[in-house]
């Protein structure tokens, strides 16, 4: 199945999501992970369009999530730098793109190895709590974490 | 916001719905009404998505539905047998493209005037009970007040 770039951007101001999490982890030397994913969420009577858009963008992984739900998940840095300069260059229409152009700050921080030190991942943590897909309350308590560390 | 076809298609491959109620109505010929109708819900903040989609097929209301949501409906025929046209030309992606081509059919119905008569109810039931978003129970009911009627 070939995809038109714009039924793309149509389709992820439908279904994608932009999502940013960050964990504690010890291994880390900022002591926490950030962890930025690209999700498309789809019944199983479309997994076919998930692999079409692991096609397309080059990049993912596709599983299982709920009882009949499948995900692609882009995770890899390469892979949304990819995505990040796919919806640079054709804009979201919905308010996903707001998510979408923070998302990219973070992923350009990123590719930049900032969340490797505890500034880096406090200013990622800044950028995160204004996003809508992510849980201002867990950040908030990270943010402190960080502050206080 | 100018609209363009291919992320309509996509947009809708997410977000649309075609939709066939059938119900009790003594003032119609039939005994019965059938109302296709094509949805699109978003919640506030993307309102102006909708009034887009309103402006790109030039037909439909944008109400409120629940507390932060809202939906553009189109329900006349005249409007419905534009969104058809739309759709036969842009082909859905997803499986929403086997519920369309029913919905298609029923419309087409409609504007031939079968859904006048309990022949034409009883058919466009049959067609309406084949769509993944209709109900099943409901529609076995009148299929067999019809058949005994």
């Amino acid at each position: 199945m070939e995809l038109d770039p714009q039924w793309v951007v149509g389709f992820v101001d439908g279904e994608g999501c932009f999502h940013v999490n960050i964990q504690k982890h010890p291994e880390m030397s900022a002591g926490f992970q950030v962890v930025p994913e690209f999700v498309v969420v789809q019944p199983e009577r479309d997994l076919q369009i998930l692999y079409a858009l692991k096609r397309f963008f080059g990049f993912g992984v596709v599983r299982r999530c709920h009882t009949d739900r499948y995900a692609l998940r882009i995770r890899k840095l390469k892979g949304l730098e990819h995505v990040c300069d796919f919806f640079l260059k054709h804009s979201l229409k919905t308010r996903k793109h707001s998510d979408f152009q923070k998302f990219r700050k973070i992923v350009l921080l990123m590719l930049q190895q900032k969340h490797l030190d505890r500034e880096g991942v406090l200013r990622i943590v800044d950028i995160a709590m204004q996003m809508k897909t992510t849980k201002d309350s867990a950040l908030q308590k990270i943010k402190a974490e960080l502050e206080s560390g």
